[in-house]
Formats: C-alpha cells, structure tokens, sequence
C-alpha cells in the first residue's frame, strides 16, 4: 500500500522527472505547495502545459522559440555580421549571449552526435545546417561545442561540412579558465593551453 | 528585454516557487523538460492541477487526504489505542508513520502558533482537536511538535487544554539523536539529555 493517497503519489512522481529531484525533495515540494502555494501550484501547472504544448523550434537556428524565427535570427543587424555559432544547447546559447561578447547568429544543435543512441546528423538539424553554408552568406563558423567526447566528434563533422563549402571555421580556445589555479587545473586542459599558447 | 521567449520565463518563474530551486536550477529543469521529456512535463502539469483542486483535508486529523476520512482515521484498530500524537506536518506524521512504532491516531496542526504571522488557534483546527479531547475517547496525547520556538508554544498550549479537559498528555523525549556524537551535540541538547536521564 502507498504511504500517499493516489493523487498525491502521483504528484510525487512526477517531480521526480525534475532533474535533481529525488525522493525526499519531491515530497518536500509536494507538500511545500499543497500546504502554503496551491495558487502558485496551480500557475506552475499551466505554465507547464502552455510550454510543453506551445514553445517550439526557430526555423533557422533550431533554439527554444514560439514564432518561427526566434528573435535573434530576425534581427538584420545579427545577420550582417555573417558569423554562425554552433553550440549544444539552448543553455549554452544563452551562457555565450549573457557576455555580450558575440553579435552573430546561432546554430543550436539540442544535443550531440551519438550513434550507440541513435543520435545522427539529421537529428541534429545538420542538414539545415549545410543550406545555410550553401546560402554562401555565412563568412566563418564558430564552433562553441562541448569539449568532450560526444562534442569534439560533432565539431569534427560540422568542420569537415565547412571545408565542403568553403566556409571558413574556427574553435573557441580551450585553456585555463579565468580565476582557476594553475595546480588543480587537469592535465589535458593544461596541454590544450600550451599548445594554443599566444604571443604576448 | 527578457532573455527567454514569454512562455520559456513564464515556466521558468514559475518553477521558482518550488522550495530550494533558484533561477539556475528553474532554467535547467525548463530545458530539461523541453529538451527531453515534454510528455512528461505534461503530465507533471496535470498532476500539479489535479492535487492543488482534488487533494484536501481529513476532516478528523487534517493530514492531506482526497476523501472525508483518512486511512489512519477510518482504521478502527487505530481509533481503538485512543492515543493521538500532535505532529506540525504531513512530513512529520510521515516520519513517525515510517518507524512503525505508533500505532495510534494522529492530529495534523499543519503550521505552529505564530501571532505574529497571524497564525491563531483556529487556523491550526485547535478546536477540532477540543472536541476530540472532549470526546472521552482519548486517553493520551502525545506532543510531537518541532523543539522550537514555535513548537514549544503551540505545545503547551495544547497542553493547556488537555489539563482542562483531563487528558494524559506527554512530549516525545528531547536528548542525543542516535549515532551523534556527544562532542558536537549542541548545550540545550545536552541538558535535556541530562534531565531527561533514565535509570539503566
């Protein structure tokens, strides 16, 4: 028998497809808005259906978005400047976006090469990918992949993409982060840093 | 200008009310959700919907229940100890209920007595719990109310009442916890330890 009444074991359940929430927190949740916030509850229940439902792909650069270009891709200043950054995530996206350091388009690929889980290219968007540097207005690609496994193998085949249509493409550096301590800093990191060395 | 679509910061706002989740976590529960799971986001939305409108008080002990009664409260074998131990929340009831330990009633304040957030003893059901006490079915009540402020004071008021209406009444033991260590259990502690000493 459960120690919950059904609704409330339902509700349990599925706070737990949270990620970073087990079983105790779930309860805590459950309990936190049933006790003090069912208003609030009730909001966050319709705001997960309007979003599950409604929030889309933008049609050119594949981020979260529910119009059909999302607004960084309609903004004509953004594609004047030619540049695509290829990143994993929509989370990643926006990490790049919050320096203000980078006036380009997006590519947001929502995942990563895997074929063991079935993860191809065309999953990826890789074919719209590859019209936009048929397009011939795309001056350089910047790749801004995860620096793993699953990340260095999809950078790879989108470079090797770009050397097809002749589109220019670089990596963002990989090295010592800012503030890091040289000592706990790991060693393929470190030669990743000498070997990019620059003049200084 | 919001940096997420309208939908995306809505959900994402609404995912902070849950307790511990801050705007990072609230962005990557979002994500998450979109990214890989929206048929369960959707079903997380339904079940928060029908648990905040379907799930609401036993009528006897008010713990969460979707019924009149609860399964404790219409268990005879229960009602037949006539001891009721006063817990501060569902959580707590859950905790004792797992020792498997008490085999009575329970009484669900769901909040402690608080003037000055305007927290009464009617918001507590206090007299529900009167009537229960007056009954003559009850031959103790056990406090387990938090060893807080606010626990402490909400316990001797219902002390109080038992005095009044004759009832045994008793407060689970303050002392070490099991498996701590004396060096870092804090001074009260230790002096309730101490008065609260058994012979052996």
């Amino acid at each position: 028998m459960s120690r919950h009444t059904p609704l409330l074991q339902q509700l349990i359940d599925a706070l737990r497809i949270l990620p970073g929430v087990g079983p105790k927190s779930a309860q805590r949740m459950a309990f936190s808005l049933l006790e003090r916030n069912r208003e609030a509850g009730l909001q966050l229940g319709a705001a997960l259906t309007a979003a599950m439902t409604q929030v889309g792909h933008c049609q050119q650069c594949r981020t979260f978005c529910e119009t059909d270009l999302c607004r960084i891709c309609s903004d004509p200043k953004r594609a004047a400047a030619g540049l695509i950054c290829v990143v994993g995530s929509a989370a990643d996206q926006l990490a790049i976006e919050q320096t203000g350091q980078f006036a380009g388009q997006y590519f947001v690929l929502q995942g990563y090469l895997s074929p063991l889980d079935g993860v191809g290219p065309d999953d990826l968007g890789l074919d719209k990918l590859q019209q936009l540097l048929q397009s011939g207005l795309v001056k350089e690609l910047i790749l801004a992949t995860n620096p793993t496994v699953e990340g260095d193998a999809t950078a790879f085949y989108i470079a090797e993409l770009c050397h097809k249509f002749q589109v220019n493409v670089s990596r963002i550096a990989q090295g010592i982060p800012v503030g890091g301590e040289l000592e706990f800093v790991d060693g393929t990191t470190l030669s990743h840093a000498f070997s990019g060395r620059k003049a200084f």
